[in-house]
């Protein structure tokens, strides 16, 4: 039994990753309570009537259900009845809404929070593809107004800087169409209704595959040379550019004027013109807010959740082939549970994306190790060793104590193995003064206990 | 369906709480790292063979098991198989020792780990009994030595020295003894093996009921006035004082010296001496490294878990009837799943019972605000009240904007409604001077902003 690992596609964390995932958490939430959003949590588990809710089909199939227990069970077993009750949560949405319905009253008209905290999908397990993984949501409760998409994205923004500043993420952008647009679109340019879900799906891998191998599948889709298939060409064509994103960052709607004149009907086209219009504001008030902004608009964007009903965004780390972010509009899910319609907007980050990017980035561990000493023992007296270990605590150092009696060498050798690059070697009390080794260099220095701290905190 | 609420025994966290949960785990954190011990996580499913180990009879009415799916599930019903094949975990320590297993080789010899996080139990719900609680726990595995023992408490009273300090904790004290003293001590005081167990169970509730109470219970147990209920009345009457701990911080064994000389045999006086000598070696050992130390012995003490091989510990609250905390070594359970025998030992935070505790305190809700302003809205371009707001997150201000039209007496109830103290009427960005209601005397001030920033992080 001695191989035995965590469930299949669920991951234990080790210190070093579950510092780097705790520090992550912490970045985010602090840029999230700036905007005045504030964290709830919700139970694992739920009751399956509430993960099911009206027509949940598709999430049934990627639910862990938990078997009943007592005499409920066994009442079950006898009448054949159904044998579970409740499920795993398999994302931190329903959980809200339900949250909302139980919490009427009490949380106010417009409810900002976040929600950080791990979600379960049955999923055949794949690289990058966990049956455990954490979601990291901010959404606004109750705001019908497009100001609430405008607070959203530019807290997003401000996240993805503060990744970027503290954790080097890349160069990053946003995307922001309307969840209304594309199928509009498709109609207006003559594309039949059988044909609209292959062309969303074939522009949702856009992405990830070489623009040949797009014309060729949208060539099995439209007729190559079509009307519709030059039109729908001509957006990809301009939308694709948008990974030069410099240049783009200023992209209006107008841009894409050839390709939206090519709507055959005068009540589609009115219909594009209003989603338009509120895409326009957003993002015009976006970019004064934020002067600094990377919103681009990207008409071709689909964002799979069935739930949207407005403005979607996403944001992409250049390098990397799916989104990182994505969020909109959903005015008609959170109102399901508390019988009314209440409008909403959120944004999810893609925790574990970002996390296996940051991993990626720093192999070497440096970052997300706690800055901690390990102060070797000499004597025979571990008392006195830790009598010397508990004054450096108060002076507010994380210090480890080697508490075997083995020789020296082996204990620089048990720092080195677990990440420490500094040996206490000895501490005098009465001077405050310290002699520690660097290890990386195998160099001793005696220093004031001060000056050691602020080198140990410092850089490490 | 609008009373829907989270299932039985399981609870949602609204801000307030969910923040004063993250702060106390912040707090608790923070102290382990100070002593080498770093995060780890495991999922929270486990393979049912892992969870049931060996005989986990009692353990298996606690689960909660999640069901097969897909082609297995299919294959067991028609086989009549085992329907299920993971399980909740139910705390952190048998995840541990898988963890043990699994990462053997990647983590160093002497372990020193600490893990906070949900566990869940398929207990009857009760008052303060919940069916998903968190845990936190501190464990150092693979060390033999009583250093260890004396590491971890020391490192769990400058625990509790913070949560005083923090949070008002209250009056505390800790208690050890052995696993192994009291049915020592009760066959050496002639109590027949049968009697034991009722004399344990009663002795463990002794915090939580009259001393007459204890005395009417023992005599259904022991015969009145005998030898061994004089000598076991007298342990209890020299324990009970400790509720007047100051009097009795320097507790030693030799003080209980009356009861042990009743111990009539001398092979068992032997082990009773072996396993007060290693007593008296932890609590020496902590009073020099910390002579502040609230460390007493405690000889009739009884902790629940069976895992413990030696040294037990609780700690104890003025006027909470419940320990707050507990652990031990335990060196046969760890090793289980790696096939070896690995030392271990540790300490359980109960997280739950300290937050219960905190939120009685702080009903008010002072403690765990975001210090956090509101802007009002006071003209009908929310764009430009959003740059207001953004410039002030620049500042590192926590601020929300109040985005719809209402008129501002509204506004200010809603603040108030929210635990928002301050509402920034006007921002001067030329000037850098704000405009704020202190809401709670309904008074104006125009101050510089750092001032300002200071008073509302300061004291809010």
């Amino acid at each position: 039994m001695s191989s035995l690992g965590p469930p299949t596609g669920m991951r234990d964390w080790l210190p070093q990753d579950a510092l780097l995932r705790h520090r992550l958490m912490e970045s985010i939430s602090s840029v999230y309570r700036l905007y005045g959003y504030l964290p709830i949590d919700t139970p694992a588990m739920e009751d399956l009537a509430v993960l099911l809710g009206k027509g949940g089909g598709e999430n049934e199939k990627l639910l862990f259900k938990v078997l009943k227990r007592g005499e409920k069970l066994d009442e079950a077993r006898k009448s054949g009845g159904d044998l579970t009750d409740y499920g795993l949560r398999f994302d931190l949405t329903v959980p809200l809404a339900r949250f909302v319905a139980t919490h009427q009253g009490k949380i106010p008209k417009v409810f900002r929070r976040y929600h950080i905290g791990p979600v379960w999908r049955a999923d055949r397990p794949q690289k990058g593809r966990f049956r455990e993984f954490y979601q990291c949501d901010m959404d606004v409760v109750g705001g019908a107004s497009s100001a609430y998409e405008v607070e959203i994205i530019t807290a997003t923004e401000r996240v993805l800087g503060k990744l970027q500043g503290e954790f080097q993420l890349g160069r990053y952008w946003l995307r922001i169409s309307d969840k209304r647009l594309l199928p509009l679109l498709l109609r207006g340019f003559g594309v039949a209704e059988s044909q609209a879900l292959p062309i969303a799906l074939l522009l949702d891998k856009l992405d990830k595959i070489p623009l040949a191998q797009f014309d060729s599948e949208l060539t099995d889709i439209l007729q190559k040379e079509s009307d519709a298939w030059h039109t729908i060409r001509g957006l990809v064509l301009k939308a694709s550019r948008a990974a030069d994103h410099d240049v783009l960052l200023r992209t209006t709607t107008e841009q894409y004027e050839d390709q939206f004149a090519k709507v055959n009907s005068q009540k589609i086209r009115e219909e594009v013109d209003e989603v338009l219009a509120n895409l326009r504001s957003i993002m015009q008030a976006v970019r004064e807010i934020n002067p600094k902004s990377c919103l681009i608009f990207h008409p071709i964007m689909v964002r799979g959740m069935d739930y949207y009903t407005g403005p979607v965004y996403e944001a992409v780390v250049e390098g990397f082939p799916s989104a990182i972010l994505g969020g909109g509009r959903y005015d008609n899910l959170i109102g399901q549970f508390a019988g009314t319609k209440i409008p909403a907007v959120g944004c999810s980050i893609g925790f574990e994306r970002i996390l296996s990017l940051l991993q990626e980035r720093e192999a070497d561990g440096a970052i997300s190790s706690v800055p901690r000493a390990l102060l070797i023992c000499d004597n025979d007296d571990p008392a006195l060793l830790q009598q010397h270990a508990e004054q450096l605590r108060n002076e507010g150092l994380c210090v480890e104590t080697y508490l075997d009696p083995d020789d020296v060498g082996k204990q620089f050798k048990y720092a080195e193995a677990v990440g420490i690059t500094w040996a206490i070697k000895r501490f005098d009390a009465a001077s405050s003064s310290i002699t520690v080794r660097y290890l990386p260099e195998r160099r001793d220095f005696t220093l004031p206990l001060p000056q050691f701290k602020a080198r140990l905190c410092g850089k490490n």
